[in-house]
């Protein structure tokens, strides 16, 4: 079931002694990637050799790092879902409304750069269908994405478990019995504290489509988004994260934000939100979402505002809607839409240190006082989701009332939006669409936990989606640090995805270094949420690790690193020698005095003598110490 | 009583726009530093100003940032408790062992650099006298130190409860009521949870001396170290964070380790361990010592090893017990004693993913095998605390069995050990020796509760001093971050003081940048920790600097900021202009488009049309519409 064509050189310098695998489900077409990290061997002290298994781990790179997929930015990623979507046959392919003058908000004289020809076709449901994964999933149907999601998810479990994801095998159990090393070192993993999540022992096709159907989970995957490997946002999965890209007003490229949506999967996004407010919006994201294997997320509210020159007064439903449809067409997975924003929140914030920060909320609370009237996005929810459903666009309701400052953590005006939200989830699963709720912002540690509780309870258990939340204001320049605390935390208490955020955050834009930090950074956040919960087979990695550490196996230490970069450009920054990564001492303690060669000193010695606590307080101690007084040359040589 | 000669450049490029200030306590040689942060004034819509009262934060940095002292590093740092060691008479002074060959473990040939002249003399306890902190609060007497503690730990928080020390109008209250801007800023203070922790809303120094009477704080200060500003770990006060510098086998020079104290504590430590395990162990530590403006610890073991050529089995009690008193007489604050390694606890390691990872507590695991008995520091425990007594030398208890990897964590020699440190913390308090305990170490998060939980139970309440813990394995590199995870938690449960860990952790020896970055990581966890304590004032700083982010106060953010350099250096990246630290708007959304301005908008709407949520639902809407529309072209001008 497993292909393994490939050599450990798919990842280049990123990620060296890796691989590309893929996992085939019940179908060919079925193939879900994961990146294989090959291990050297154990010398014993005895001079016997243990070998140490491939550690297999979640990879969101996509076929940019697959060297049999030509790589071709013009033409786009391969269309991974092409075929799933077209045999639904509930879908017909329109000419797109495409670009027009005034998308970009320039006028006449944009300065293009397009992707493809003019007037190209896109799917959207025939007539009155609903073609979302909630849909189905509520017809008892289990989509092929539902499928790779699952195996996907189980990864680096089945050797926890001792479960293989085996269709050819098995028609419905697709369960099989392994006992592997690296299974056995899994076994050291703690109990979790999961806060209520409900997380099985072995994720099956049927479980995902169980909560999609509940709308405990999202698969955000728009039919005209073939590209995305599909994934899974709920809190009975992996914690997911997202990275924010965006030219703005002020700077950057379409070449490079296309390099950092490629740059932010390479090392572990989840989900990509272009937050464009520059030139070019429409094309740059055109170009992303071709480009992209990962889902995609936009606040379309922003392209909006450019279309009536940044005059929030201006927007009106109509615009609004034609860009909804101007965006599902390209193929956005997942929409920002600040519909809780309701005029009675709007004066909660004027007592605020920092009103309000949230740029999509801003824009509708300025819309709502201007009309005095509560906001388009509001009263036409119902259409908003019908549109959704056409092309299965995720809503991520967003949190226009989020608090930019720890003074401003949980007020009225975060609640008051939160349960206005709830209302919303409601209205959009009677249409079937899928909804995550974002939540904060700036929140203090002890205050996070409440958050999640009134998410999950206002919200029906609609996935939690956060930005951090920081849990001081006193850092800029370190605000990834200061977030990847509270995501940490919230991760762990059951949100689904956390949505990065940089070292530059509050003071400028994030260049390809600040993308990797923050991506880095809130990898850590969800593997330490994932370890909090007990999330089986995910510990493996750190035991992995830890194993190659306390062997003094450097190379395999930094290639399972989730930056194997930083780490060897580190150690090397005091010992560059090529000898130093197979010595067996580090920096630290230098060569004649090592904390971990006298503790492998000891255990070596408890085994060989048979030496345990019970013997020791059994036997004289004095009478003891003479036998091994008597070995003790030989000992410690 | 506040001393404010000093200009506003005092800490030159680090903290722009700040003055070092002394606040002067019942007696003129009380002079407790604090850094004094000026801010801009407000300019407000109507044209009017608001002033925004200066920020004091604690200030770790020592005489080093007053230019009213002339550094000079041959000399050392002026000695600040001379006098109040001198006049309680309880001391006397004795020539110092001083260096001897061997020390360094490098015999006759070593190369020394020594500081000042041979044979100096320093003091020691009068006869068989007591002279620890812990003894003087027992007897019932404030000290000096506990006074300048009290008035340092309330900084801040004078502003935020009104309560203002100053002693020359009340004789035993010490309480004033002020009014100030930074007070109703403070004001926005969210409720703490601080599980079990009992802080009051004013410290006083009676409040100071029962807890360290109780054994629930410590006040880290050898009579040989009068250069050190009095400081306090205790649960019921700030969390403190430890720096550990130190030179090694491999690299690192007295001169780079000098700076490296200077730095850190310029940056925030609150205390500095000193490591060394390299060359001049010896001469090092001295020099650090009289450069040190806070408390300095050591693992005393590293230097007695080296004394025995790195043979573990060859340390006996007399060699170590001479190592205490050469460094007590140097001026070490505290000592780390891996005294709860015992034997029994040794073969519980051996099954662990990583064995042993304490120094200390290999060296003495192999100390305890070798001899099948229990350790000297075990069975000399009590002559241990003679010694200390006699210098007021703090226990740092050392966690010898701390795990070193998620797999190995609370286990039951972790657990073992722990309660061998509670029965350690009664022997040591039976003399009077004040004590500290070192915690872990790799912990995920879900076990982090358990250990601040453990240790409060079976140690007494004695103060726990945490490495981290890291959250995670997998990410070498970033563990600042992992690790910064676990010490914001274990903080927020009561960890008293976190050692920080730095980004090179497991891989190299940390630079300068190195230190920093740990300093800062840890500045933020303590800082994050303290507002879920919910510790009084602290928060001000946070909404200090939000307010200014609001107001696009640019360069009052920067300096408010933790590192007010990245800050600045990051903001300039995008936008490097003078005018941008001016401008109402920043590089995320560019000049038009602002959520901040938007929201700033809606929050002077809401003022000046008494527009209230009441309103809005009593009043007709398409009525009010009108109105609003009727001033619209002067309001989105």
């Amino acid at each position: 079931m497993i292909q393994q064509k490939h050599s450990y050189t798919d990842y280049g310098d990123a990620y060296p002694n890796s691989r590309k695998l893929y996992v085939t489900g019940s179908r060919s077409d079925i193939k879900v990637p994961m990146r294989e990290i090959r291990l050297s061997e154990t010398k014993k002290a005895d001079d016997s050799i243990e070998e140490n298994e491939s550690v297999r781990v979640y990879d969101t790179s996509g076929p940019a790092t697959d060297p049999a997929v030509e790589l071709d930015l013009e033409k786009g990623l391969p269309r991974l879902r092409e075929a799933w979507i077209e045999e639904r046959n509930d879908t017909e392919w329109v000419t797109e409304r495409g670009y027009q003058a005034g998308d970009d908000g320039l006028g006449q004289d944009a300065k293009r750069i397009p992707f493809g020809p003019a007037d190209k076709k896109v799917r959207c449901a025939l007539g009155d269908a609903n073609v979302t994964q909630m849909h189905y999933a509520r017809q008892g149907i289990i989509t092929p994405e539902m499928e790779f999601i699952a195996i996907r998810e189980n990864m680096g479990r089945a050797e926890a478990t001792g479960q293989v994801y085996c269709p050819s095998e098995h028609q419905s159990g697709l369960l099989q019995q392994a006992q592997t090393a690296a299974m056995r070192h899994a076994n050291h993993q703690h109990p979790g504290e999961s806060f209520g999540a409900a997380i099985p022992a072995f994720i099956t096709p049927e479980f995902v489509r169980e909560e999609v159907a509940a709308g405990r989970a999202i698969i955000p995957a728009n039919i005209n988004h073939p590209e995305a490997e599909p994934m899974i946002i709920g809190r009975n999965f992996r914690v997911k994260i997202n990275g924010n890209i965006g030219n703005s007003a002020v700077s950057s490229s379409i070449g490079e934000e296309v390099e950092k949506v490629q740059w932010a999967t390479l090392w572990g996004a989840d989900t990509i939100m272009d937050l464009s407010t520059g030139e070019n919006i429409h094309d740059t994201r055109e170009w992303n979402i071709r480009n992209c294997p990962v889902p995609v997320g936009t606040v379309p509210i922003y392209q909006a505002l450019q279309k009536v020159g940044d005059r929030p007064e201006d927007l009106t439903w109509e615009l609004f809607r034609d860009t909804l449809i101007e965006q599902a067409e390209q193929g956005v997975d997942y929409f920002t839409i600040h519909a809780g924003v309701l005029l009675r929140y709007v004066p909660m914030t004027a007592q605020r240190v920092c009103g309000i920060v949230s740029r999509g909320g801003s824009i509708m609370a300025k819309w709502c006082v201007a009309h005095h009237k509560e906001s388009f996005l509001y009263e036409y929810f119902d259409e908003i989701c019908t549109i959704c459903k056409k092309y299965d666009v995720s809503l991520s309701l967003g949190d226009g009332m989020r608090p930019g400052a720890i003074a401003d953590a949980n007020d009225e005006a975060q609640l008051g939006e939160l349960e206005t939200l709830g209302e919303l989830t409601k209205r959009a699963w009677k249409q079937d669409v899928q909804v995550m709720i974002e939540g904060p912002g700036h929140v203090p540690l002890q205050a996070i936990k409440a958050n999640m509780e009134w998410e999950l309870d206002v919200c029906h258990e609609a996935p939690f989606y956060t930005l951090g939340p920081l849990t001081t204001d006193v850092a800029p320049g370190y605000d990834h640090i200061t977030s990847g605390i509270g995501a940490a935390n919230i991760g762990w208490y059951g949100c689904a995805m956390l949505c990065y955020v940089t070292p530059k955050e509050h003071l400028g834009l994030p260049n390809k270094e600040d993308v990797k930090e923050g991506v880095i950074t809130y990898k850590i956040a969800a593997h330490a949420a994932d370890l909090a919960k007990g999330f089986p087979g995910v510990q493996m990695r750190d035991n992995a690790l830890s194993k190659a550490r306390f062997e003094f196996r450097w190379e395999d230490q930094f290639n399972l690193a989730l930056d194997p970069v930083r780490a060897r450009a580190f150690h090397d920054a005091t010992l560059p020698n090529d000898e130093a990564k197979t010595a067996h001492f580090c920096s630290m303690c230098g060569p004649k005095f090592c904390s971990m060669r006298i503790s492998e000193d000891v255990r070596q010695y408890a085994a060989e003598h048979g030496f345990s606590a019970e013997e020791a307080l059994e036997k004289g101690m004095a009478e003891k110490s003479q036998e091994f007084a008597d070995q003790e040359g030989e000992l410690y040589r």
